[in-house]
């Protein structure tokens, strides 16, 4: 692998020295021999004559190409002529191409003509890298042709990618059936086509400074992938790596942010309608049990705190200062904050970047990164961390304690949530603010919350990742421990451009956002009410065992609206096992469905729905349960909710646990029935058949993610 | 065309008389002749040289083909040479496909080979025929080739179709842009393509024996369209048409059964926890003012009312019988019914077709045909009609009187309506259970709805049609008045399998469903909730004028989420006009955002709110208005939502009307907010930016339905 970096860099040094930001197509072969990348038989030739020799060597048809670094894009030029089948028309394409090229570009550098041995396959494919600024080298797939660019349907992984990536981005797109043989045709090498991904990712990640590279076409068959023509186009200027401290630091850090000792309130003020008010009675009022220290420029005290002018005045240790004063006296306070050794900012205040101030905000980040201090914000409204009592915020104070860590890029956003938590009664570990981001941002509040044994799911909203690539290799890892979901607002192009004129963040291209996710294990919910309600019902689920998904319903109708959520969230119904099935008839009338979904009609009193959950608990073959309550005189909502339960107890009592979620359909009793399921570990909605699919659905996309499946 | 429709009958009539089921190439394409369906020149010839000539005079390449009524499979059979590029090569090609025709069917009747000029194009479509169980003749659009196959790209519209349909066939498919010249490519000649689909169209509803037809591939060019295959399958099995009163039949029986004068209820009983007793019951206390005859074998008296033991015993005219007796003693009444002259049975118990007493439902439904009585049911919940305040139904009463009719084929999402329709506070003006339908569907209701002036919009689940064509040509007409909104269940495979183990029905592709319901104008409802929505937020709506719609925030990052909504939901954000931007700038900060969305910012009094939506429905160019509400102090929920009717209600006083919607991220007060705000005709919704914009977008899809926008 060292001698193969050796000529890459011997290449890319040569192009650098002759001032090119591109490889010619020569070169490009060479880089790909180096890597094992499959390129055609091929040479380049200085006549007429030498074309159709070495054509002739290579056996007909040949394509042939104009070789000059001043022409890339050669068949606009009529450098290229296909399908050239035999000596004869060998000659007259050599002449037609330099004559062509002279016409297009008469100063052009012209080095030759390339023949190349044309291939067929059974399929076209594109291989490719590109660099995103947020997520840096990426590495593409999709299939040849005009009509799959239509529907632009490609995948991206970040680069390098393993193998297991790679195959997963053959299944990645739209059209893979295309890949596995259709009408006949033969299924392509999967294998070598995964190899020359994985070549590509490292080829790029090794060097930088290829910024772009298209492998296009290649040309798959059943027994190998051979990539007809290679771009590459390099970019030597050096980027600046984002500053980020090692995850040891930002733990550090993090602890003392979150769970502070003593807090200090820069700004802190005994006036109602202030913000430095409201945070100084959430954090008294929260029931915070650390040290509070407002700060004030004349007060003596402040709510019954003693205050200090400023914190290099406090006679102890501060872990994280609250700032609640204007943005222009923000910086000078900072810089106290660094002499202070405070760990960490909550930046309240607003008119920095999202204002246009972006001076004032940059000034910020270079005092915290003299001092060493994390900053959260500007812009935000706070952060609530409950284990600790903590609501360092101008919102109200907030105490459903729970195990879901959520937060917001917007303010907005994290007002929806709070009204929703508590509405909701979800019990949250966290909510944070990020806004601008000009320090603390997704994956630092990843690494402590991966950590945290208060929080078992992690919900954030973002409208860009400003280094997506670090969110993406923590979320990975973090993800296989518990379930990160993320709403990623600005998916359109309308939601895109509403997000740069918010924050003047770029937004990311949605499709490496979504394939990005998938590849880290992320869970992407497509609303802030599906973020709120899996952040809600995910954590509250056992973890099922397998794939099997089981639909018992009182409403066959019911029953047909949750097997469409069913496919619409990716699970699976168990075809019924002949005994299983059975089993379920003893129970339920003669006239009741068979099959999955198990449809126990009706007027069923409350044993038969008791009776037909107990036996798909106790079944080792299913995973998990979907119940379809239908509201009956026999069996009204709240013994339903009851007698589940029961039944859910009873078998957790014998070591048995499996995922249960519910839909009820019923008059509005249902909507008591449904708060008393899910207070008891059993997400369930009224007059919804499609949400609780949707909650499991997560649920199985994380275990998936996470290989607690298999 | 009657010289036209001679020449096919003459054609048909020869494939019929031969016991053929499909006709040969030379046969279709003087189908294709008569109907103007552009076909390659070509000829039909009987040795090699007339081959060889015929291809000269049409001028080379040709495509040679076997001719022969016993060879479908022409490809297979290698039947078929394309390419031949001389009169050697003809030669050569004749030989050859007689050999393999031989080979491949010794004993098959070969009337020769065809001939065919061979067709280039920009690119290859198809187009077809097909008779769906439920839409009947369905014409069908994709692009030709295997990716196209593998993407399932294909569009369908109800045959015949207008031009104006096969315009929309052309943008209908996912790859629309192939045909509008990609990369340099031509587009394609729009009007020929769909004269083509129009004439296909005909040529099928003219003849119902032509069961399927391909032309496969077309060649499309920018100033042409030709098929170069045709093949047609005819089956000749006349299918007994539906029983299908007139409209006018439909809506007399109708008006009676929704709105009678009095009501027998059978089987009534003054038992506690008896169906016969709670229909008995919710009539009376539902307030219903008309005659009530309770029906009972031995009874003198049920809950005050006279009994009878006959529907005939009673004195006057009786417009709907309830049934609560069991299946078996249906018939007997439902003759008596008949007997009696009544035009409407409600058909609640149970124990029919649902669970495989097929002979029994076929008892009814002949009863039915022989008294000409309209049969609701069996296997329902029965029905409310509000404005006559009746409660026809052993479920409980329901009194919120309002605009939107509902109906569903399952009792159970029937009971989600009534529990949502009470704890929304949606009022309905009916409520409908369908059940087995074994008479009265879809499309009965729709031409009751259709003229009842209680009603504003039509909201409808269902798991089959039973007769899709009917439903759509009604709901055509229907929806260019009033919304009407589907919610068809078994989308999915796994849907659809759940649905026929549910009802028998047989589900329909869902594509079809998919591509009817849009070209009859209906509105589909992609889960239960979204149904709900849409029926009580449609009609609250004002219909917009326009495509204009203007997002107003508080919250940036709720403008994001709603922007991304906008285009989930096919709405069009406006771009800001220069001199409108400066007048909604005077309300806000000067860091408040400019274009669209309008983001205020979020530390605004009432007045910003209220002043840029007094804006925003004054310009005249602004057509419906999205509001971002952030939760603070300075403007709390319920202020907002005041100030907001209060803006509206200014505005209206002017005469101008727009639709508005608003999302409201906050604290728990801002539920109260929005049910206020819906309450006074503004639907808003808590913690959720998608689904006030897919209200939104509900409504404007059906006014660019009903052309309102044009």
């Amino acid at each position: 692998m060292e001698n193969a970096k050796t000529k890459v860099r011997e290449i890319l040094d040569t192009v650098k020295a002759a001032g090119r930001d591109s490889l010619t197509a020569p070169e490009g072969k060479l880089v790909c021999d180096a890597y094992g990348i499959a390129v055609p038989q091929e040479g380049v030739v200085g006549s007429a004559e030498e074309a159709s020799t070495l054509a002739a060597s290579m056996g007909f048809p040949v394509v042939m190409k104009i070789v000059s670094p001043d022409i890339l894009h050669k068949t606009e030029a009529g450098g290229v002529v296909v399908g050239v089948k035999s000596e004869e028309e060998a000659v007259e394409a050599y002449e037609k191409i330099l004559a062509n090229a002279r016409n297009y570009k008469p100063e052009a550098h012209i080095v030759g003509v390339q023949v190349q041995q044309m291939l067929k396959g059974e399929q076209e494919v594109i291989i490719g890298a590109v660099t995103d600024g947020s997520f840096g080298k990426l590495v593409a797939f999709g299939l040849g042709g005009v009509l799959v660019e239509v529907l632009k349907d490609i995948t991206f992984r970040l680069a390098p990618a393993t193998k297991a990536d790679a195959l997963s981005m053959l299944d990645g797109i739209q059209a893979a059936e295309m890949l596995r043989g259709v009408r006949g045709s033969e299924p392509v090498d999967r294998d070598a086509l995964a190899n020359m991904i994985v070549r590509v990712s490292e080829l790029v990640s090794d060097f930088p400074e290829i910024a772009e590279m298209d492998l296009n076409p290649v040309f798959a068959t059943k027994n190998s992938a051979v990539a007809a023509d290679v771009r590459i186009v390099v970019d030597f200027e050096a980027k600046e790596p984002r500053y980020r401290p090692s995850e040891e630091e930002v733990l550090a850090s993090m602890n003392r942010i979150m769970q502070p000792q003593s807090v200090a309130v820069i700004g802190a003020s005994s006036e109602d309608g202030k913000i430095g008010n409201s945070v100084m009675k959430n954090l008294i009022n929260g029931g915070y049990k650390g040290n509070i220290y407002p700060i004030h420029p004349k007060a003596e005290e402040i709510l019954g705190y003693k205050a200090y002018k400023s914190v290099k005045d406090v006679p102890g240790e501060i872990d994280t200062a609250v700032f609640a004063i204007p943005a222009k006296f923000v910086a000078a306070a900072l810089t106290e904050c660094g002499e202070k050794k405070i760990p960490g900012a909550v930046l309240i205040p607003s008119g920095f970047a999202e204002t246009g101030q972006h001076a004032l905000q940059e000034e910020l980040v270079s005092i915290g990164r003299k001092y060493n201090i994390r900053m959260m914000g500007p812009n935000i409204y706070g952060f609530y961390y409950t284990p600790a009592n903590l609501c360092a915020t101008f919102c109200t104070a907030y105490d459903v304690k729970g195990s879901a860590a959520l937060s917001s890029q917007s303010g907005g956003i994290g007002m929806a949530i709070i009204g929703f938590s508590r509405s909701a009664k979800m019990g949250v570990s966290a909510i944070v603010g990020l806004g601008n981001k000009s320090d603390i941002d997704e994956d630092d509040l990843l690494l402590f919350f991966e950590q945290d044994p208060n929080t078992k799911v992690i919900a954030q909203h973002c409208e860009d990742l400003k280094d997506g690539r670090a969110f993406a290799e923590v979320a990975r890892r973090v993800s296989r421990k518990k379930p990160v979901i993320v709403l990623k607002a600005g998916r359109t192009s309308a939601g895109a451009k509403a997000a740069s004129s918010h924050t003047g963040a770029l937004a990311g291209n949605d499709k490496i956002y979504e394939d990005v996710f998938k590849q880290a294990g992320v869970i992407r919910a497509r609303s802030l009410r599906d973020l709120l309600d899996f952040a809600r019902g995910v954590p509250v689920l056992p973890t099922p065992k397998g794939e099997n998904v089981v639909i018992i319903t009182g409403a066959g109708g019911s029953g047909v609206l949750l097997s469409d959520a069913c496919v619409d969230n990716n699970l699976k119904l168990m075809p019924m096992p002949e005994d299983l099935d059975k089993a379920f008839r003893k129970f339920i009338p003669p006239f009741g469905a068979a099959g999955n979904p198990v449809d126990i009609t009706g007027g069923e009193p409350p044993s038969t729905y008791k009776n037909t959950v107990l036996l798909g608990l106790e079944d080792e073959r299913i995973h998990a349960l979907i119940l379809g309550y239908w509201h009956t005189i026999i069996t009204p909502p709240m013994t339903f909710a009851r007698i589940i339960v029961e039944a859910r107890d009873e078998m957790r009592a014998k070591g048995i646990e499996k995922p249960i979620v519910a839909s009820l359909a019923g008059d509005v009793q249902v909507e008591e029935a449904a708060q008393y399921l899910y207070e008891h570990g059993i997400p369930a909605y009224a007059y919804s058949t499609e949400i609780p699919v949707a909650v499991l659905g997560a649920k199985y996309q994380w275990a998936r993610g996470a290989g607690l499946l298999e």
